[in-house]
């Protein structure tokens, strides 16, 4: 199962992950350039499974944390990820860090790990903790597991550095995002250390792969565009929810988040109606003429109407003709503990928490 | 020089301390009661002269960080303060803290380096960084002597910890705000890790001595208060700027700071006269009838106008009855980098500063 990750396998890899990244984790081309440069300067990436790592073997991720918006502007000089990574290391006192891993799916989240582990020397294991991206550093699978976030550390592109140790994932989250906010509204982190035990038991494993086989659809030239498009449904799971044309964008950058919501007006067989997808940095819920039709932890995810490549919610903008896409998340985000992490109210929505597939059987009516 | 704190050292200290903290620093009543229930605990701290110490011998303060309002509601469970200055010292990997020191005078923040020297059973070192109190943490000796305010570390009375590397003092200062505010508005802080050499070059010496004689001339009973206040301002090299009555206080907790303005109407000769003291936790500028009397870094303190107890800003209130004092600050405060750090300008008022005795000379028209 072990191999090295190429060129094409990074660009696909940073158009899969984009697009599970559901708006947020970072803009794919940013990604890639970074990943790109690392292999070219370092050699290929080792790519392992999570079934592959030894149970005690010890791990750290290290990821982008903030507004993606702003990481277009203040784009990374590169050695913040391997600093904020060697630093957690050093802090905890770890002989040998065997590898890293994603903390999450998206176009730059995906590919700060593959430039750690091309600097570093290390693999790079094939699992994330989200399996998509969310906005807080608590939404994460190993949360549910019940994994502390903390020893984290936190540094920006200007050199300052700190590590904090918390009571509970919750106040890494709000000491973290303080932190990000004051450094610029965008910071590198490490957090979640962990063993091989853990990431096969907590992880989402294939992460990468499936980020890699949904890059390779989306950026095929050998099918026409419904076929592809077939495809990339049959392949995520996934069902549309709606085709049309950007035509208002509302956005705020607080606390560090982006927040926003896009209105989305018809084409072709739904020229009548409307969409609104409502994001903090990830699209969270999407509605068609008021009715809820999908809503976190699945995920929704925007792609351009004829590329199918993603649209992630920096890039959102009038007059963008999109599709809206809806995928069931990983079954651990339906526990109880997961619909309270990241379900609709914990982001403020006054929602109960439906199963995309259900809505979809129901005939798009959820409050019901 | 060496010798040891007792019960009424500590009364006297908590006093003077408080009179030199301009009006920031802490309640002396609690600082006072954290002091004797250490020594009470853990028996008498040993107090040494600066001089005393060894060059390389290794030194750490430890402080409350916050707006001092806070303090009063959210009483520190104690051990804070001991594991924060711990924390730092095993981060840096010390072998052995020769002893503790305050950052600033204050009724709260002399007292925590003797809760920390009774428990670990060190010595304090009887100097400062401020010769007063400064609100935010590059206002110190230290910085002005090139000492890095970092690595420094930070915690609350939940048990979050977090240690900083920065870039330059005034990032320590920035990125420590924030995280104090997320605790709450107060946290518990060690910073400035310092050798021997650099406390005899950089701090103010003798802090905690000139405090316990300010105390014991304020708590006095054997004197009438005229004498007492007489050899208050011989003791201190003070003048007195005003007597009279607090008839406005107008406050503000804003980025984890008090900030404020009290309005006093004269008595007695004064009685047409008004004052205005502005404060930022500390009590920043004295003007009389429009005309600033005293400015930062000079020291501006108030006590009541017959105990002669000193008046935190937090204690500020309508109709209590106050004098209000000014003293020169130290010499390494009034340098060019002493009035860029603390001067009037930065704290965002349009005035050059004027040494007091100079303004006394003008006759009170620093504007001239």
């Amino acid at each position: 199962m072990m191999r090295y990750l190429d060129k094409e396998a990074i660009e696909n890899i940073a158009v899969g992950a984009a697009f599970l990244g559901t708006g947020g984790g970072g803009d794919p081309y940013i990604g890639k350039m970074m990943a790109l440069s690392a292999i070219q300067e370092h050699g290929p990436v080792k790519l392992i499974s999570p079934e592959e790592v030894n149970d005690n073997d010890f791990f750290m991720p290290s990821a982008m944390m903030g507004a993606p918006s702003v990481l277009i502007e203040k784009f990374p000089k590169g050695d913040e990820f391997v600093r904020v990574f060697e630093k957690l290391g050093r802090y905890l006192g770890v002989e040998e860090v065997a590898g890293t891993f994603p903390m999450e799916a998206g176009g730059v989240n995906s590919m700060i790990p593959i430039v750690v582990a091309a600097a570093l020397n290390i693999p790079l294991v094939d699992c994330d903790g989200m399996g998509r991206a969310f906005p807080e550093l608590q939404m994460t699978t190993f949360h549910l597991g019940g994994i502390s976030a903390a020893p984290m550390a936190i540094t920006d592109e200007k050199g300052n550095i700190g590590i904090m140790e918390t009571i509970d994932n919750k106040w890494t989250e709000r000491l973290a995002r303080v932190q990000t906010v004051e450094m610029g509204a965008s910071s590198l982190v490490s957090l979640y250390p962990s063993t091989g035990k853990q990431l096969k038991q907590h992880g989402i494993h294939h992460i990468m792969t499936f980020s890699e086989e949904i890059g390779q659809v989306i950026r095929s030239n050998e099918q026409d565009e419904a076929t592809k498009f077939a495809q990339l449904l049959e392949l995520t799971n996934g069902i549309e929810l709606f085709q049309g044309k950007i035509t208002d964008v509302i956005r705020r950058v607080q606390g560090g988040f982006n927040f926003g919501e896009a209105t989305i007006e018809g084409l072709n067989q739904q020229a009548d109606s409307q969409m609104k997808v409502c994001f903090q940095n990830e699209n969270l819920i999407a509605e068609k003429d008021g009715v809820p039709m999908a809503m976190t932890p699945d995920l929704i995810c925007m792609v351009d109407l004829e590329t199918l490549m993603p649209v992630t919610t920096e890039a959102l903008k009038y007059g963008k003709r999109v599709r809206v896409l809806a995928l069931p998340c990983d079954e651990k985000w339906r526990t109880d503990k997961g619909i309270e992490t990241v379900g609709p109210n914990y982001f403020g929505y006054d929602l109960e928490y439906v199963p995309l597939e259900e809505i979809a059987k129901q005939g798009g009516n959820a409050r019901v």
